[in-house]
């Protein structure tokens, strides 16, 4: 990593880079939310008629596939196309259906995604690795998720940000591991989101695979400090609002436990 | 009641089934996260492309009609036709637009659904007993929850379960009362949905009428723990996933209120 | 102002006005869960096929362009032309994209709005005031926001709402200025759209001048109560409901800071 998490943090927080996401209708309000917290500035917007002329100012893109219809396919694509920093792309559900698993591919196949963050099985599935990590231990292990996102960054052209107990996060040649986080990150909905939301941040003002390290860092960090206080998920989310906003750049230099995998 | 509360919540923390929600956009959120607290797996998909491969997949497949339009009918329509589990109803407004009243009874003509979950006056509209329940006092007398859960699952061939104070769930021939609660619940958006959510998460491990029961027992109670250290609907929200979290199967034993009516 | 901001809310508590709003996915259940929470009543609907029933049964219509659609815009449309009681808008984003201020443009010719509610450069932007405001300095500066106001409310034909530290609501004859608040209500998305939604609450029960002075009034003072014991934005805006519900009459009369402006 050429620089410290911290001050890519403090760059984040005094450029405010506009982070346009098209996102799923379950977890808008919080990917916006910890947009803000974090110090960036979301806008949601999924008209065919308006995401070129949006996608174009923001300082980065945020495509994810939780709660698909064709129009915000389209949406996504143009938006893709027009982009004026770097797509992230969130693969929710991929291999759940097959209309899932088609449009992710269409989005790597016609706009040029810097990362793709998802857990293991979705990666995996995008990668055609489905066969390899059956079995659920298996994608529970460490050694495997960083093996997930290696391949996936190779065979995809990306940087894959595989999310898990511990992270892993690759761009085919080198690869990272990130171990902060909390259990409780589990119980609600939308934590996923939110990592691939706050990568979108970091990658505006950083190169895709330092942003997408950082962001994990960043979000495990603050769920360790929200799940300090916390009586379950719902305290716990609310909090986790608070810790990123709260998070200082020097705690997040000392506190995120990034090596190389 | 065949078995205990507690056993049921085991069950379903065991099993952890996937409930598919097709479901309005303002109680999305909520809804996947009470899912999650209570130890289910949420899943939405509304596109016309995927919805019955998703709902073929889920234990139970949720329908909420509250906010509405043609392509969601029409993904409803599908996916309650194509459900490997049981289908749960919302009726969300029904009587309060003719469009809203006209696609909830679609539904029940296409659809085989099995528990319909809704408040006195939405179920006493679906089941054309409008003229009876004139007067706001009618409504909110406990005999009238009965008789309107009673009447409307003859009439409509489902299991019919009318919360308010106290909560009704009749099949046509049982019907039980579920005294458990907070004041507060009516305080916040959605509370109703989360209802039927969690129904919908017990109809995957358990018969209807025992499932409705159980979840707004379960909703109850974890109501009741939520109310003790709010300050009102804000903190009782978050509080309120806390308590479904926490839920032990003992205390649901222990307290939930319920009765033969 | 003709009578108190305590005697509003007094009025809107008993007559729990309806509000129908049309409004953007990121923030729905925020502003149906402060509507709730203030005393009224949310209902959200945006099919054509009962738009039109609906806002002609309500007390108010909030319309909020946040994340438009080529349906939703048709919607809203529909629905202005038949709402029973006043309409307030919220160009969210208007000047950002054309296709925006296309939108709130076409919407304030076929619609009889009678409030506008935005940010300092929403509302110059609408009003063809973007050159002068030019420059962070001068929109934060307070006679930026009177003038901004009072010029949107002559030139629109409306009564403008220009939040910021301090609000400002103009009628282009008299305007008020409105110093409560707290800056934490600038780290959640949806501030802006919930001072709208509660807007909407009081133009049901007041008119348009007064109801927006009022809204703005009883937000801001929440928020006080609310930042007094957050540790950041998540933990604020759960307190923020709890502060909306908890509001005496007389607590926002003492301390509502409103002046003419």
């Amino acid at each position: 990593m050429s620089d410290s998490p911290g001050a890519a943090l403090r760059d984040l927080r005094e450029r405010k880079p506009l982070i346009h996401q098209i996102t799923n209708y379950v977890v808008m309000n919080e990917t916006a939310n910890a947009t803000l917290a974090i110090g960036a500035l979301p806008v949601m917007a999924h008209a065919v008629e308006e995401v070129e002329e949006m996608a174009s100012a923001a300082g980065a893109l945020v495509l994810n596939i939780g709660t698909l219809s064709r129009p915000w396919i389209e949406a996504m694509v143009l938006a893709g196309k027009a982009a004026g920093g770097p797509v992230v792309l969130d693969p929710v559900g991929v291999g759940a259906t097959t209309f899932r698993t088609e449009t992710a591919r269409r989005i790597l196949d016609e706009v040029d995604v810097a990362i793709v963050r998802g857990n293991a099985a979705e990666v995996a599935a995008l990668a055609g690795l489905e066969a390899e990590i059956r079995g659920v231990e298996a994608i529970g292990a460490s050694e495997t998720g960083a093996e997930i996102a290696r391949t996936a960054a190779q065979r995809l052209g990306v940087v894959a940000a595989v999310t898990g107990r511990v992270d892993h996060v690759s761009d085919g040649t080198h690869t990272t591991a990130v171990a902060n986080g909390d259990p409780l990150l589990a119980t609600i909905t939308g934590s996923g989101c939110i990592s691939t939301a706050l990568t979108g941040c970091f990658a505006a003002v950083r190169p895709p695979l330092e942003a997408a390290t950082i962001a994990l860092g960043a979000l495990g960090v603050a769920a360790e400090d929200a799940a300090r206080e916390a009586e379950g998920p719902g305290t716990f989310h609310a909090r986790l609002y608070d810790a990123l906003y709260t998070l200082r750049p020097e705690a997040l230099d000392e506190r995120t436990n990034i090596s190389d995998a």
